[in-house]
């Protein structure tokens, strides 16, 4: 009999993309394929649609080979619960996320936060490879962390470590959809530079296309093609951000001393535009002892990717688990 | 051949008082004693004395008792060096701690931070006991960190993690003694106190005792002491610190998602004056997941205890990994 070639299905689901393919041994995607999430709808209307587009992929699948596994990257996922706990973007609520898709499924389905499934995808295949300490910092509509501590996630008591997108960085600083203010994604995250951009058209009073455009309709995207043809707002509001991401993370160091922070997102895809001024002020804040010796880099994975590939590892390295147990 | 009581020596250097004694398997301490670090002093001048008074203590070993190792927590110690590098309030430069102290002795010497010695005291032995993720705080001269994650000592990458009292909490705050602004010790530590309570007899015109004593006599004792008296600006300091505290701990929380932060050194001494606006800024500025279920406790051992604890049950384990090494 002819070995079948193992694949895991990877699942990212994001606020606006939900992303899934197969991942194979050597971390190559195929048979990649997406949906539109629709974060207003509930879980009631998502699941029925993500189960018919996974039973698609499912039927596409050649027969030489085998998925072993299902491997989730979920914002506000607990991989200890198993469950989806209120995601701010996605009108959920709470979900049973494994109860909910392992009776559809025949194989083990593993639930990682994404950005925790992100940071795995680094290390295994991207810009933190053979790095056994390091940070992640995923930049969409929100800021999602991964902290990778001794070569391991670090899930903390109850599965919750890792929120820096909520750490209070501002006194009396803006209101985040969490219900505090001054959160460090209130100003580092695709919606916080369109605050801090609309903020700047009120406090300065340089010439901006942004004046032209309602808070709506623009995109963090946009801010940034602004800022490469040096309109005024969108640069200063990409070395506003970079500065204060810059502090935020100069103070994460003093915790973890880390070997790099990866930053990823579309926020990251502007480049030099967020990683010139971040790194400028993370020196400028670092305390001595870790001058020069921590990286700010980009994830050098595409766009999506790294959750997808980092979840697969997961399930991988659980399925593989749990046969050496049984060989035992 | 009867068999003896093995013992370790264990050695906590502070910034005022060096403290040694022997400690059992059992977590006793006999034969404590302890001198001034004068921290003034060269390394020069204080590691004879060291070893003089070492020396005293292993020819005052009863001959039933064994020393089967050495443990030492410093300030500013790197466990992966073997080195105490720069400690702001000792004038020591930099020491080769090990290289120093090793050839001086037949028995295995470990050196850790100061504040890692004490969170695995306090592990081991006190308000810490069975839990494997907490973050343990030192508060003296200055504030340290021990952070403790799946059961383990986070040292970080080159083993200077857990640096929270040099956390930028105030953009253009205080003066710290590392050349930056704003480190949480500036505020929340003895000398801050100190700072905070000359800095409200500016801001305010309450009647305080404290307006008829000078800045370099004061201590942060006698503030509590003032406070305990309902002296409005001692009190208004300690709410100030705990305030800050507070703040600070509710940002750690989103890192480590821990079971309990426990707070050490003389201003925990000050119990309520303390902890009260400390667990109230807390838990107001915690983000909602996790209200209720983090717990800040005071240190259960007697105060300098839990480092030399620490250090000898480190010791202790490495002494036992070793021989386990050896019946191999």
């Amino acid at each position: 009999m002819e070995s079948k070639q193992q694949v895991v299905l990877g699942i990212d689901i994001g606020g606006t993309n939900t992303v899934f393919g197969y991942v194979t041994e050597d971390g190559k995607m195929v048979n990649e394929s997406s949906m539109q999430t629709h974060g207003n709808d509930s879980a009631d209307i998502f699941f029925p649609r993500l189960f018919v587009e996974i039973d698609k992929l499912r039927a596409a699948l050649d027969s030489s080979s085998e998925v072993v596994g299902i491997g989730v990257g979920a914002p506000n996922a607990n991989y200890y619960s198993g469950r989806v706990e209120q995601p701010p973007n996605l009108k959920w609520g709470e979900v049973k996320f494994i109860d909910l898709l392992a009776p559809h499924f025949n194989v083990p389905v593993t639930l990682l936060n994404d950005a925790n499934a992100a940071a795995l995808g680094e290390q295994q295949f991207g810009s933190a490879r053979g790095m056994k300490n390091f940070i992640m910092i995923t930049l969409g509509t929100g800021l999602g962390t991964g902290i990778v501590v001794n070569g391991q996630i670090l899930y903390g008591e109850n599965g919750f470590a890792g929120e820096l997108g909520h750490l209070t960085i501002e006194k009396d600083g803006r209101l985040c959809n969490c219900g505090r203010q001054g959160c460090l994604e209130t100003y580092v995250s695709a919606t916080g530079i369109k605050r801090t951009a609309f903020n700047l058209l009120g406090t300065l009073n340089d010439e901006s296309k942004i004046r032209h455009l309602n808070y709506e309709e623009i995109t963090s995207k946009q801010i940034a093609e602004l800022a490469r043809q040096k309109d005024p707002i969108a640069v200063n509001a990409f070395n506003y951000t970079g500065e204060i991401l810059g502090r935020a993370l100069s103070n994460a160091v003093t915790y973890f001393d880390p070997q790099a922070i990866i930053l990823s997102g579309g926020l990251a895809e502007a480049d030099e535009l967020l990683f010139v001024p971040t790194i400028h002020s993370f020196e400028k804040n670092l305390l001595n002892v870790y001058k020069g010796k921590v990286r700010i880099l980009k994830s050098s994975l595409q766009n999506g990717r790294a959750a997808v590939l980092g979840s697969c590892s997961f399930v991988k390295s659980t399925v593989n688990n749990n046969l050496n147990k049984l060989a035992k």
